[in-house]
């Protein structure tokens, strides 16, 4: 188990581009997802509201999209960071993706109440364009399979509209 | 432009099963999407908050994978009442699917302000399997585009639990 005080890859998102609904930790509307390494697999954890759902019982398939899609952008800058043979920090330039595209694969109604724990891991990396094959889980069981493509947008991407 | 008064799929999902973040009339922190036919496409409208944002000037894609996750699961239903050679109605059946496997593909950033349109078509309906094709418009401009295999649930898929 992660201590969830570590340093997230959220972190180190300049302000700008910290707004995100998903992961901003400056969006006080949003989810604040924050993601980490946990070994070569990276992680974050989320425990849904009782009106997060779809069918009484069962989380809302759209909000385990919303997740793996925000889990996927962290781990592509994650990634990003590796590539360059250092960890995410407040040490520049940072890294931050956004989805290219996203496959989400629901094997099973993914019960509404436990934590959802997300684990990802890098398939990719090509340049600015990193992919990720992902899972959510609940324990140790599998609800959904996702895979993403991420890409890396410049740092004045916000700032410039 | 359809009026939106006119009856949309999601006014007949039983009441067990109206409770969907995305599209469940009786979900009141949700987003209430209503979809219904347009000639042989189906249409859900839909205007992001300023707060759904990822970067600043843009809609925060877990929405759109949300938007489109309950419009293509909205448009299964619709594309099984014609498959009875039927429109939604009161009258039973209802229809109502789950997804089973959704893929986004962000073509461009989409604007956070205006009204989304999503559109969507009927590939192809095998028993209770219905695979749709949809896109996310801003005006003309196709900023996403997606497949979708949704499932039918059975009426008592709720209630069980």
């Amino acid at each position: 188990m992660t201590d969830e005080t570590l340093p997230a890859v959220q972190d180190f998102y300049p302000d700008h581009l910290a707004r995100c609904f998903g992961c901003g930790r400056l969006n006080e509307h949003g989810y604040r997802l924050r993601t980490r390494w946990e070994g070569d697999e990276t992680v974050t954890r989320f425990t849904p509201s009782p009106y997060h759902t779809a069918i009484p019982g069962f989380v809302y398939g759209g909000l385990l999209a919303s997740l793996v899609d925000c889990h996927s952008t962290a781990s592509g800058a994650a990634a990003l960071y590796h590539a360059e043979g250092r960890e995410y920090s407040d040490a520049a330039p940072a890294h931050r993706c956004v989805t290219g595209t996203l496959t989400v694969r629901f094997r099973r109604p993914t019960p509404l109440g436990p934590p959802l724990e997300l684990r990802g891991r890098i398939v990719n990396v090509s340049g600015r364009k990193v992919t990720i094959e992902s899972w959510v889980l609940v324990g140790a069981e599998v609800m959904v399979e996702a895979d993403a493509v991420v890409i890396e947008v410049s740092d004045d991407f916000g700032a410039r509209r």
